[in-house]
C-alpha cells in the first residue's frame, strides 16, 4: 500500500498534453497554400482556395477526433493515479499512433479529390482511427489493470460508464470504415459523430 | 456547491498553453527561404529578403494577435475554475481556429504583392480572426454561464468589464474586414491597433 | 545544506519535455505523402503507400526510442533535485541531440532503400544514437556528481541500478553500430531490442 | 502590497517554455536531407552530408544560443513573480523574436557557403540576436522596474549582477556583428563564445 515509490503521472500527463498539442497544431502545415501563378490558373485565389476543399475537412475531423481523445485521456488520468513502466510503455504506443494522425490526414486530403485512389486514402484514414481505438483501450486496461494504478477514492461507477464506452470504440470505428466502399462520405461523417458521442462526459449529472 | 467532482483546468490550460505556442512559432516556417540562385537574380540577398516583407509584416500580425489572444485566454481561467464537457469542446473548437491561423497568415503572404488576390487574401485573412472572436466568445459564455464553472471568489466588477470589451471583438474584426475593399493595408493595421488594444488589463488599477 | 538558492527543476523538466514532445511529434513530418500523379505512377495509392516502409520503419524506431529516452530523463529527476548552470548547459546539449533525431531518421528512411547509400546512412543514424547515450550518461553523471543535487531523501540502491544500467547505453549503441556493416536490418533490429530493454524500471518490484 | 489581484506567472512561464522548445525544436526542420540522386551527384551520402555543415553549424549555434536565452529567461522569474499587461506584451514581443530565429538561422546555412552573399547572412543573422539581446533587457528592465513585480524577499545581490551583465548583452552582441565584415566566422565563434559566458550562474558560489 506504499504508494510513494511509484512515479506520478504529473509529468506523463504533461509529456502527453505536449504530443497532443503539437500532432493537432501540425495538421495545418499539410493544406498547400495556392500560390500567385496557381490560383490565376485556377481562375482567381476564392477557387484555389474553394478547391481545397478536401484539405478543410481533414483538418476539421482530424483536429476534432484528437481534441476528444486529448479530453478523454485526461479523464483516464483522473482514475490513474500512479505509472509504472508497462503503462508509460503502452502510453508510448498510443502517442505514437497520435503523433502519425497528420499522415493519414494528408493522405486523405490529397486523395479525396480523386476517384481512383479515393478509397484507399478513406480506408487508410479510417484504419489508422481504429488501431488508435485499440491503443486507446490498452492505455485504459493497462491503468485499471488490478487496481494496482488507481487511486484510493476512486469512483467506480464512473470507471464502470468509461469501461463500457471505451470498449465501444475499436467497434465503432471499425464499423465506420467497413462502411467506406459503400460511401467514404458516410465513413468521414460518422467520424464526426464519433467524436461527438466520445465527447460525452462520464458523469450523467455534469 | 461540490465542487470536487468536475475537472480542474490545469490541464486545459497546459493543452491550450501548447496551441498557442505551437501556432505562433509554426508561423515562421511559412516564410521562404531565399536561395543562393534566387537571391543572385532578385539583385542580392539584401533585395531578397527585403522583397519577403509581406511574410514578416504577416508573420508580426498573427504573432501579435495569437499572442494577445493566449493572454486573454488565460484571463478567463482567473475566472473560470472549472470545466465540463461542453467548455471543453467549445474551447477544442477555438483552439482549433488558433491552430487554423498559420494558414491564412501564409496566404496573406503569398498573395499581398499580387494586385489580382491581394483583396481576397486580405478578406480570407480578416474572416478568419472575425470567426476567432466569435469562438472566443463563445468560450468566455459558456465559461460564466449561469455561473456554474466561475470559482467562488469571482470578481464581478472585473467580469462585467471583460464581458463587455469581449463582446466588442467580432464587431470590430467585421468592422476591420468591411474596410478591405477601401484599403487592405487600412485593416491590416486595425489587426495591430486591435491586438494592443485587447491587450489592455481588465483592471483600471494595474 | 541549504537547498532554497539552487533553481527548483521543475521548469527544466517542462522544457525539456517540450524539446522531447516536439522532436518525436516532427518525426511524422519527414515521410512523404505520395500524389495522386505519383500513386498512379507506383500502380496505386496502396503500392505507394507500401513503398514508403522505410520512413515507416525509421519513425517507429525513432518514436519508440525517443520517447523511451523521455521515460529514463523522467527518471533522472527523482534523484536530481536541484540544477546549477553546469547540470543546465549539459541538459541543453542532451536536448539538442534529442532535437536532432529527425534528420537522421529522414536520411535513413530516404537511402535505406538505396543499396549504395543504405550503409552509410545506418552507421550515420546510430552514431547519433551513440552521441546521445553519451550524453544522457553525461546528464545523469552531472545531476549525481559529488551528490551536490541530490535530493535528501535518495534512494541509493535505485541509483546504483541505474548508473551500470546508464553506462552500459554507449557500449551497447556502439555495438549495434559496429554490426551494420554485417547487416543494416540486425543493427535497426538490435535499437528496438535496445529501447525495450532500457525502458525497464530501475525497480525490480515494479 | 496586495500581490492577489495580479496573475501569476505559472502560466507565462509555462507558455514562453513552449515557444522555447517548439522554436529550438524546429531548427533542424531547415537542414536539407539529400535525396539518393543528389548524394550520387555529390559522391556518396558521405559526402552530400559533410557539405551540410552550415546547416550544422547554424542549428548548433542557434540552438545554444536560444537554450543558454531559456536559462536566463528561466532566471528572470526567480526575481519577477508578477506579471501585468506591459510585462505580459514586452515578453510577447520577446517571444516573437525567439520564433523567429529559425529564419535568419535557414538563411545563413544557405548562404554560408556563397562567397557573394555570404556576409548579408551572416549580418543578417548577427543583427537577429542584437535585437533578441534588446528585446532580452526589455522584459528584464520592465520585470524589475520599480519594484512592482518582483517577489518581496527578492535577492538584490543577484539582482546587480544579472542587471550589468544583461546590460552588456546588446553591446556585446552589436560587436560580434561589426566584426563580421573583417570575418563571418569570427563573427559566429563570438556567438558561440556569448553563449557560454552568458550560461554562467549569476551566483559565484554555484
Amino acid at each position: 500500500m506504499t504508494a510513494a515509490p511509484l512515479p506520478e503521472t504529473t509529468r506523463l500527463e504533461a509529456f502527453s498534453d505536449g504530443v497532443f498539442a503539437i500532432a493537432i497544431t501540425l495538421l495545418v502545415l499539410e493544406i498547400h497554400v495556392p500560390t500567385i501563378a496557381e490560383s490565376a490558373a485556377e481562375g482567381g485565389l476564392r477557387h484555389a482556395l474553394a478547391e481545397r476543399w478536401p484539405s478543410f475537412t481533414g483538418f476539421a475531423i482530424s483536429f476534432l477526433t484528437i481534441g476528444i481523445m486529448w479530453a478523454n485521456h485526461h479523464a483516464i488520468f483522473q482514475y490513474v493515479r500512479r505509472a509504472d513502466r508497462r503503462f508509460l510503455l503502452v502510453n508510448i504506443l498510443f502517442l505514437m499512433g497520435i503523433s502519425f494522425v497528420p499522415y493519414p490526414t494528408a493522405v486523405l486530403a490529397e486523395h479525396l479529390p480523386d476517384a481512383a485512389s479515393r478509397l484507399t486514402a478513406t480506408l487508410f484514414y479510417a484504419g489508422t482511427f481504429v488501431v488508435m481505438a485499440v491503443l486507446f483501450n490498452a492505455v485504459w486496461w493497462t491503468g485499471i489493470y488490478e487496481g494496482r494504478l488507481l487511486g484510493a477514492d476512486v469512483d467506480r461507477e464512473g470507471l464502470e460508464v468509461i469501461s463500457s464506452r471505451y470498449r465501444l470504440g475499436p467497434v465503432a470505428y471499425l464499423a465506420a470504415l467497413a462502411l467506406a466502399p459503400l460511401s467514404v462520405w458516410l465513413t468521414l461523417g460518422l467520424h464526426v459523430v464519433m467524436a461527438l458521442f466520445f465527447s460525452r462526459s462520464e458523469r450523467t449529472r455534469s
